[in-house]
């Protein structure tokens, strides 16, 4: 069975998108993953398919109707379906590679795309929605936001990447950033390549990595660095 | 003068994507801000246009090549050019709300996008690229992080948003999730909305969503709440 993704939105016209190209592409085409997109407004009210109204209490903006979203989302998912369903949403549960690991390793996913202010909150509860976010901070809707959860599990999927091994050693994948890379020329305006990487020793080399993740680690990102090493400070 | 994004990238096919459609996609239209694509394969080496090459010190995957990509860099940004250059990387310092603003405050930005393993470590320092990330995962490549920046960004440019005020009573704006949504219908599956947003009582009502976002950030994010509340543990 391919990773099946579900996607509601207003927004129909951006998917695949960034998706039907490159990796994401490539394995949709060889069916390593399907793509359902579903349009919201299918289910919109009145002739002009209405799909929001003005927030309950006043404020600006528009709220997408619970009653609305709730018959998208039966429409295209049973109750028994096991997939975890997702509202893409700035309050939710950030994004990390952990749990872009334990999405791969699933059926699939629902992911709905909220636009305007947000959503009616009892559909959220009502069809059990966890919230996800991607990061702090706001977009202009959550289809980009899905896209980058899609392209974030979908090359871990099996066959996906390339080379192996690319997947392992990784900003993220064991709590550090990445080493820093260089390839051909020898000499660039100037600057060479570490000598220690064209010496041929594995193990220094190894270990120059590792040295150069942690540095990089500890001087850019001291969260990650306190998280991976509780109680050294 | 319009917010102006440079985007360098191995995949221009996939811009403008979702900028290219709803609020973004609008405001192209009206050159609020404008967007340029330059292709990285431009500056490709020989017949096939190499862009990459294997990592010294060996390794999985390839790294672009520094030469390529400067080349690429210089032929669309001027040393002149006044605009801040990143690079997409999951070692970056990560996007926030408050950085988004920044930006958005500026003359645009220039965004290089990597794919594979990653760019040459001597162009980053040649080229005086900062390293920026959207969040604590790996994606396959820059580009769809690219438009979750340009996303956060352009819709905080001068005009582009419909609703007045519904860029400051965000989530993430004032340090707080944003406090839960209703609309119509008043009954939703046995569902009401919450009689103090009917009640017509502005402060009463204010009160309550100032209660409710607190309340929000404090269960799902005590990260947040710990940074808008030092000191009070």
């Amino acid at each position: 069975m391919p990773f099946a993704a579900t996607v509601l939105t207003l927004m129909p016209e951006m998917f695949p998108g960034t998706l039907g190209v490159s990796l994401a592409g490539e394995a949709l085409a060889r069916q390593t993953w399907s793509l359902e997109v579903k349009d919201i407004r299918d289910h919109g009210r009145g002739k002009h398919r209405a799909v929001d109204d003005t927030p309950a209490g006043g404020g600006p903006g528009m709220v997408i109707r619970a009653d609305v979203l709730a018959e998208a989302i039966d429409a295209v998912v049973k109750p028994s379906d096991p997939r975890p369903r997702f509202l893409l949403s700035p309050r939710g549960r950030v994004l990390d590679q952990a749990f872009a690991r334990e999405l791969a390793a699933g059926p699939g996913v629902v992911l709905v795309c909220g636009r305007f202010e947000g959503v009616d909150e009892r559909v959220i509860e009502a069809r059990g929605l966890t919230e996800l976010s991607i990061g702090d901070y706001v977009l202009s809707g959550g289809e980009v936001a899905a896209q980058v959860v899609l392209d974030s599990v979908i090359r871990l999927l099996p066959g996906v990447m390339g080379g192996e091994g690319s997947d392992i050693e990784e900003s993220h994948e064991d709590g550090l950033l990445e080493y820093p890379h260089f390839t051909r020329p020898r000499d660039f305006e100037g600057r060479s390549i570490p000598d220690v990487l064209t010496s041929g020793d594995h193990a220094k080399i190894a270990r120059w990595r590792r040295a150069e993740a942690e540095a990089l680690t500890k001087s850019r990102r001291p969260d990650l660095w306190a998280r991976k090493t509780p109680g050294k400070g």
